[in-house]
């Protein structure tokens, strides 16, 4: 059978989402975890990968475990999972799929939340998980930068640098959301799918929008160019948040 | 010149605010810092103390300097002290105050903060900020017997146990409210004083309203009663956050 599983992680002491030779990475301690219960399981098929320090709330990854192996009412697989996984990991929920099921190509859309503290000094309950800019953004600048990212674009300007020469580098933006509440600032944003270090890509040039060192009307020239050094800065992975995964 | 510092931390790694013997404390954290700046400094007097595990964004304390060795503007001291603390404590406000200010005399009133994640998982996320409860409570029954907190009582049933013999065991609740954010809980805590372990006492017992294990209508009694026996259980540290000192 095929299990999906909804997997929350602080990516604070990991190499990212992806199995590493030479570091830890989260898949391959929730690999160890399903073992320790399913020594014949698969290995994991996740809907993204993550970068080094980015964290989740609803990672989604697909398992396939042999019919024979089920020891347990899948109600509690992911109790028994997480027994034996460290406490910065957490499977949330996990459910059986449908046999052709596949967490990455099925996936529809996804949800990232980035979270910026601006103040002076840092918030420290949040020192892991928000991107500290000591001065407060021109948050209406910022809105007005993000509606030109909202849509339908190539977003090759906004991408680490790969090898996207054989793949399209289109990709359908559908919110950049801000919420302020005090000197947070949680930046939410969607689309079908998105690029190496692209969330990171845009929140860095909106940062820089609202330092007023990027006019908002600069993004569609931006996008326009296709080339990294035509866009802003790479805001810091421990910001980021893979929200949710949309099937 | 007398000095107010508004100070937030990461109770995780520390045995609370106050200075003591064979453990390390904010407080002594905070006097190192700031006697690497000015080291003729009077010690800290804070206008709380709180208990292991407990965090602070808004924790106050007053500390003396001679006027004599001021070089530098108000406005830089939080940055300089900040320069000497370690990342989970910050000075996040640093402003000359009248000299006959007290920290803790001179506090009005006080919110604390407690944060309740409802889920079968903890979200790892939050797992050194909020009490992971993992069957949903009745937060309806819990606003209701909220009420029964509120108003002038005599908290002693709700408070750890210490020598209260000399002094009074009344406080005056003045905000107890709910903000629920799917399965996060933030019970919002004000009032003019609180006892030791008074908060955690009141969500403890709360806690156990939402669990159906006490009803609404014992809250009564319970503080009638004046014995720590007679109320429910105290909620654990590490949920709870001293958010504001009204002066």
């Amino acid at each position: 059978m095929k299990l999906k599983l909804t997997i929350a992680f602080d990516g604070t002491n990991y190499a990212g989402w992806q199995s590493q030779k030479n570091s830890v990475s989260v898949q391959q301690r929730v690999e160890e975890a399903v073992a320790k219960i399913f020594p014949r399981a698969s290995r994991l098929q996740s809907s993204s990968r993550t970068d080094t320090g980015v964290h989740a709330l609803g990672m989604v990854a697909h398992v396939e475990i042999p019919d024979d192996d089920l020891k347990m009412p899948v109600t509690k697989f992911a109790l028994a999972i997480n027994a034996h996984l460290p406490c910065d990991i957490r499977v949330m929920s996990a459910a059986r799929c449908r046999d052709d099921f596949e967490a990455r190509f099925d996936a529809k859309g996804k949800q990232y939340r980035y979270y910026i503290w601006m103040g002076t000094a840092m918030n420290p309950l949040l020192r892991q998980q928000a991107w500290h800019v000591s001065r407060p953004l021109d948050v209406a600048a910022m809105r007005a930068a993000a509606k030109f990212f909202v849509g339908r674009h190539d977003f090759k300007s906004l991408a680490g640098t790969r090898n996207y020469e054989m793949s399209s580098t289109v990709r359908n933006l559908t919110r950049c959301d801000f919420k302020r509440n005090g000197p947070l600032l949680t930046i939410i944003i969607e689309g079908d799918g998105f690029l190496y270090k692209m969330c990171r890509g845009i929140v860095g040039t909106l940062a820089q929008v609202g330092q007023g060192k990027i006019a908002p009307g600069a993004i569609r020239g931006m996008l326009a160019e296709r080339d990294r050094r035509a866009a802003g800065m790479t805001a810091p992975a421990h910001g980021l948040v893979l929200w949710k995964v949309f099937y």
